[in-house]
């Protein structure tokens, strides 16, 4: 019975790594269709995204699975329970990743946007600024989830402000942008929304790395609550 | 134990309810702050999100708990699986009452905003159409849960369109009043991000929705998947 289940926690945790990979090219190939603007890129991501969901749904009953025929407790529950809300943020993560390609469809509709624009824009550096830290983010988010690398989550929750304060620094520009030429307020609106949408893919990447390290050291780090390990202990949940 | 057991279920359930009933209450006020341009409601909304949050520890907490001391199976399992992903989808409605009263403040600080300009806005109808239905799916949400009614969650699911493109219709018009009016852009962007956060209301709503038609029905309505209680039948988890 334990090897059947250590056998089930085993495929429940590869399955969450392939979600996490693929959720992750999604935001690198949003990205790119973005700075590229290529167009069958951002269609590939709108159309995976059903990939994503059908994990979502098959992760959520192996988990009411192995909660109703294995009963686990401590460590594994705790491991269970983190699994179910990473399941529902690499879910969300898919969706932004959506979002950031219809806006690069959007934007490639308008012909005075090519890839060369990136280069004139007063905030391109500010704009892959904050795509390269998101997509680090969530990429260590995920190694902290594979490896159990509490380290690793918690470097992750440390970046997360940066990526507020610049998502604010993005959106102030883009709107000195659209006060000074009304003819750029479509496009600015567009960025707009990419750079709350990667804020967001950021926030979710913090609460993968808080769940890491609720599973690894038992303290929900969560609205910066103080530590819950004690309280587990007296209710001997730990192995 | 059973008895035990069945207090502490009824214990998590009231939780939810007061937290419900937190969250319903910040959007609606953080509405009414926006509507009456009133800045002691928005300052309410903000301070008390500590309160939402500190909930949904308390919630996540007990659910450990739950699960780790009680080992419950069948429809007991379902509904506390529910009710984590219900904490989660409230402690995420307080999020959007706190952004919808940030942008009250905002539109508060600009001189020729105020309470009777709703009146003068052309897309003041649509705006107070779209809150005035988000708040009604919300309420439901709620109530179906309190009741496990699965009737009134399902109504719920059929209105998110309806959100869906108001919010569509709301956002295009504003892009015109900037459009047209470049001293309008910080306020048509303010109310754009209101009528996302609204949109994100509705969508959450119908999250709870769709949990409590999985607790009443074993159906996982979610990305309208078909229904999964054949599975759940074999695996013998019914009660």
């Amino acid at each position: 019975m334990q090897r059947h289940f250590d056998q089930e926690l085993q495929e429940l945790k590869s399955t969450l790594i392939k979600m996490g990979s693929l959720a992750e090219q999604s935001i690198e190939k949003a990205i790119q269709s973005l700075l590229l603007q290529d167009k069958e890129l951002a269609l590939l991501v709108i159309n995976d995204d059903f990939r994503i969901n059908n994990f979502e749904i098959e992760i959520d009953t192996a988990i009411v699975d192995l909660l109703a025929l294995q009963q686990p407790v401590a460590s594994d529950l705790r491991f269970i329970l983190a699994a179910a809300k990473i399941n529902s943020d690499l879910e969300r993560i898919g969706d932004h990743a959506v979002n950031i390609a219809q806006s690069s469809l959007k934007l490639s509709e308008q012909t005075s946007f090519s890839p060369s624009t990136w280069e004139t824009l007063p905030l391109g550096d500010e704009l892959r600024r904050i795509t390269h830290i998101t997509k680090q983010m969530l990429t260590d988010a995920i190694n902290s989830f594979i490896h159990l690398d509490a380290m690793l989550g918690e470097n992750v929750l440390l970046v997360d402000d940066v990526v507020d304060s610049l998502n604010k620094q993005i959106i102030s520009d883009l709107i000195n942008v659209m006060k000074n030429n009304s003819q750029f307020i479509d496009q600015s609106l567009e960025l707009i929304r990419v750079s709350r949408n990667l804020e967001r893919v950021a926030d979710l990447a913090t609460n993968i790395a808080e769940d890491v390290v609720f599973i690894t050291k038992a303290k929900n780090v969560k609205h910066h609550a103080t530590d819950i390990s004690d309280g587990e202990k007296k209710m001997n949940i730990e192995k």
